[in-house]
């Protein structure tokens, strides 16, 4: 293990010894070529040119959703933002939770939910994903991002803010409570799932929505966008080893 | 819209009119095949039956990280399970939160952290898929989720947990604090990174870790496991339209 901060580029890779679990099991060895291993320690993390630090740890904790939260002020002002902190809280109730900082963008979303309660959720398909990534430049208040992007906005059985036309998978959803998260000043908002709407084909018979199907994407740090394949759906495991 | 809870099949599709912005700006109407959309309400996904409710709801929120959290009780038994719900929460400190409900599975996740305070985070690679999501059969608190699978524990710079052999994406972390989550009785644990290791070759010069490159899948809701595919990096977004 080396401390990798000061060194970026990759050092050749090295022949050495290594054994898969099946292949000890037969007293063989093979010789295989490893990569080597970088090691980032906290005084490393922390002594990090900023950008830099929030690309490794945006990215270093896997895949995240890709979704865009739809809302509308008092006065009929709509705003849209892309998320990829929404993740699933519990089933029954059906309850999300995303994380913001309230000091920062996106503002307008933050204010708008907390004024009306009530904001949808759009999964981004891969054709958009540049319109979707631009909605989290810092427009003013008074410019909603449906305006600068190719983002319409429908509005669906009443509910008072808009959802993304043609989006496949949207959720409408109603703010219930916020978390201050004390140790870096953002908040946890969590929030019911009031209806679902979805285009028919991505539903499978026991409920689970074929995301490939709808073309979802998914969020690797924080601005790339990538395309997914199932490999399988297992059974419910059972300690049957 | 309909409501879809007693129909799960699809209807034919409808040939309607849409237009797309750019074609409407030339005053064309084109005539497209545009899929019906189904419309579950709340009071439908109430009644739903549970297994069902499940399966959607956990897939409705989008794509999700999928890691293997490993920990060690006191007396030294490890434990390794799958976890869903892990997400950046800040990067200055390096902060990750995940969910769990403390009277489910994985319990033996939960106690040892709460015990030591440490536990590792390790990417699941697409090749170790099955073996990744056995480890959330409810085997006994005496039984190693590292014996059940080819997954082998490696201890690391002294680190009091196991991180996960050959593993190219790992993180050793340290609780901070739960946040009760009084709507449904689940649990926000926060936590700090104390340190990153990375096989070489993931990290570009910005910091950005290039998921795809590290194999690491994404989860679509309890049990589907996908690869991916990266479309694009944007840049930071700005309100230049």
């Amino acid at each position: 293990m080396t401390s990798a901060l000061s060194r970026r580029h990759s050092k050749p890779t090295e022949l050495m010894t290594q054994g898969s679990p099946k292949i000890r099991q037969n007293h063989q060895i093979v010789y295989v070529c490893k990569k080597e291993m970088l090691h980032y320690s906290r005084q490393d993390i922390d002594q990090m040119e900023k950008i830099f630090r929030l690309n490794l740890i945006n990215s270093c904790t896997g895949y995240k959703s890709a979704n865009l939260i739809g809302t509308q002020s008092a006065d009929g002002q709509t705003n849209l933002a892309v998320f990829s902190s929404i993740t699933h809280l519990g089933s029954n109730p059906p309850l999300i939770g995303f994380v913001l900082r309230p000091t920062r963008v996106p503002r307008d979303s933050y204010r708008n939910i907390k004024a009306s309660s009530f904001f949808t959720v759009n999964h981004i398909h891969h054709v958009s994903v540049a319109d979707a990534h631009h909605t989290s430049a810092k427009y003013s208040e008074d410019v909603s991002e449906f305006s600068k992007t190719e983002f319409e906005p429908e509005y669906l059985d009443g509910f008072q803010a808009p959802f993304v036309k043609d989006a496949k998978i949207r959720l409408a959803c109603r703010f219930l409570n916020e978390y201050p998260i004390i140790e870096n000043k953002t908040l946890l908002l969590v929030s019911e799932i009031l209806s679902i709407h979805l285009e028919d084909g991505i539903i499978e018979n026991d409920g689970w929505l074929n995301l490939q199907q709808a073309g979802s994407v998914t969020i690797n740090g924080l601005d790339g966008y990538a395309k997914t394949e199932l490999i399988e759906r297992f059974q419910y495991a059972k300690p049957t080893r």
